[in-house]
């Protein structure tokens, strides 16, 4: 695969099908096409690459044998020569037609930043953002506010199935989408609850949104697809890996204004997805259960260790975004720094500048000029000893 | 009744047989026995006289005509004068004579401050310290350390009793004294766990320790008192009243090193247990359950409204108290001004020192300097903007 592939006349054709302004595609989504085949979710280099140079010039760089520029340093460096030992491998313009085609057999649609439809909260996850998504159905659903990732265990017993529908069902019907991941047992009814007061709900696939996982929810992904949005970061025709779960449950943890776990096991991979919304900044709810219940250890476990907001109800899913989704977070143009800064950041132990940059690998410089913002936002509570990330920002 | 009452032979007589230490009643304990009978539990001028003068002092003012001395205030002189309106009408000394001969009859001892029984903690209450307290059973068990209040809903349901069996049974198989407030469900299920093991448990009654009430818990109480204690602030022959029951709450949350609620209805009586342990800077621990239970209810809104830690287990429980008990608060002289200026301070917003001075009542000097003890204690996060309580002390 070359550069070429952008003025491929069939690669063009596939295209046209997958986008929805109409006119010719533009070389930066045929780029973003190219690059969701070549790299992996989550690809730290690919994602700085891109946001560094835009689609089209990071595949010339990617599939090219330059250095990167003058000014990069040999850790840059060595990690694109690592990046493009990953690329290659699969650079082959019969990979992007493919899932252009694929795409376009099952009418997705591949949404790219820039387009009005793209979610910007996605922003948040800096150069761990997807380049592009692939999207079957509404597509205005990505940008639609309020959004709340409602996920738990596949292991669901009949009391979390039970809790998932009451509130997923009540917050749909009140306009809420409801974020999850089409699994068996609390995504599933989520998304049910949701499209049986034809509410809005978007599923995120870890595989190609032409695939069906788990198999046995075909008929209801063809039923999101019809009345919400069935989206994958992956390009149809990839199948879903353990990792492309993990990836995955980042994308519901920063599309959602609040994530909200309803039954958890111990290890239940939604705990994964609660981490990403904690480490985001994202309100995080839990709803309680017995205790003597392993299905909800994994919620109760968010309550101890990750301070997450008990919640029992619709309306107290409803507080965790509270005036923030108007107002702050999420309307605000997306800084990974900021991100970075707050990750190194605790919320006991009072930091001082020396710390957080060993922490946060920012320049004290960088670091001073946003503790002083993050500081008028009250994301952070300054005490002699240093900050500290403040408990309710 | 005079004063004459602490040289009277009757009363002597009946109160060698509550007194351990063999010699004759010291007059402080006949005085305090005295106003056990004169002041409603928590009566806030009665203790602040107590613990100004004494007990026999006090009782002589409250006894007397003079004012308190004449750098009183005119609120202070308008507080004693209501007090003597709400203590004279109880003021005969056959009430006296019996809560002694009460307590004889069933074995009960008096205890009082100074007293290697007496458990300073209660201290913390400041002028709502009980004057002296009556105990059918083990006096050592008051200082016994560590110490967790297990309670609950009466109308507990079977999960809330198996899972305060599960807890008090733990804690109390290890040691641990588990205090409650002998009422039906989670209280007795607690008290007969740590009773089933042969462990340490303490009854707080809100009437006299010769009353079982509720009276199906007769049986109970005898077990509790041959080998744990049932305890009160109440003379014996008094019967609990509702506002006892509250006051008794406050007993149970100072002598508890931490408080775990199992089962709570919205409104349930265990919540003021909870809310006095909060406001004692007790940790405060809640069992969740189904948020479908109606009788999980006021445990989830602990989790929710009062930072209640969320507790699952009995290990859980000793994490609450971690360190403290050995280190802190436990052997700490106890300092109502302290008290009043932790009550007076938030955990988000910081305030000032006038406006600390404004919501404690406290002198400005003293504020300062409580301020700077309690910021090395780590009670405190001091910022640019004031001080605000810190979320772990």
């Amino acid at each position: 695969m070359t550069l070429e592939l952008i003025g491929d006349r069939e690669i063009g054709q596939a295209a046209v099908a997958v986008r929805t302004d109409g006119g010719e595609p533009s070389p930066e989504s045929i780029a973003r096409a190219a690059w969701s085949v070549l790299a992996e979710p989550g690809d730290g280099v690919a994602g700085a690459l891109i946001r560094e140079l835009g689609g089209v010039d990071a595949l010339e760089v990617a599939l090219g044998e330059s250095k990167v520029g003058s000014g990069s340093t040999a850790t840059a460096q060595r990690a694109l020569a690592e990046g493009r030992a990953r690329w290659r491998p699969r650079a082959h313009a019969r990979a992007v037609i493919d899932a252009l085609r694929g795409a376009g057999h099952v009418g997705a649609r591949l949404v790219i930043p820039g387009d009005p439809e793209w979610p910007d909260s996605l922003g948040d996850l800096g150069e761990h953002a997807p380049p592009a998504l692939w999207v079957r159905g509404d597509t205005r659903l990505l940008t639609a506010s309020p959004r709340a990732a409602i996920v738990g265990a596949r292991a669901a017993t009949g009391y979390g199935e039970h809790i998932a529908a009451e509130i997923a069902g009540d917050l749909a019907a009140t306009g809420v989408t409801v974020v999850s991941g089409g699994a068996y047992g609390i995504d599933g009814v989520a998304h049910r609850a949701a499209l049986g007061v034809r509410g809005p709900t978007v599923a995120f696939l870890a595989g190609g949104v032409d695939r069906a996982y788990p198999s046995g929810h075909q008929e209801l992904f063809t039923r999101i697809a019809a009345h919400g949005a069935v989206v994958s970061e992956l390009p149809c025709g990839a199948a879903p890996t353990k990792w492309r779960f993990l990836a995955r449950n980042r994308l519901i943890a920063a599309l959602g204004q609040a994530t909200v776990v309803v039954e958890a096991g111990w290890r239940s991979g939604s705990l994964n997805t609660a981490g990403h919304a904690a480490a985001l900044g994202r309100p995080l709810g839990a709803v309680p259960g017995p205790v003597t219940s392993a299905a909800s250890a994994g919620c109760h476990r968010l309550l101890r260790e990750y301070d997450a907001r008990c919640v029992t109800c619709a309306a107290e899913v409803r507080e965790l975004w509270g005036d923030e989704v108007q107002e702050a977070s999420f309307t605000r143009p997306a800084d990974p720094d900021r991100i970075r800064l707050l990750d190194a950041l605790g919320t006991r132990k009072p930091l001082d500048v020396e710390e957080i940059c060993r922490r946060s690998g920012l320049a004290p410089d960088r670091v001073r000029a946003l503790l002083g913002l993050l500081d008028l936002e009250g994301m952070l509570t300054p005490s002699d000893q240093g900050w500290v990330r403040a408990a309710t920002p």
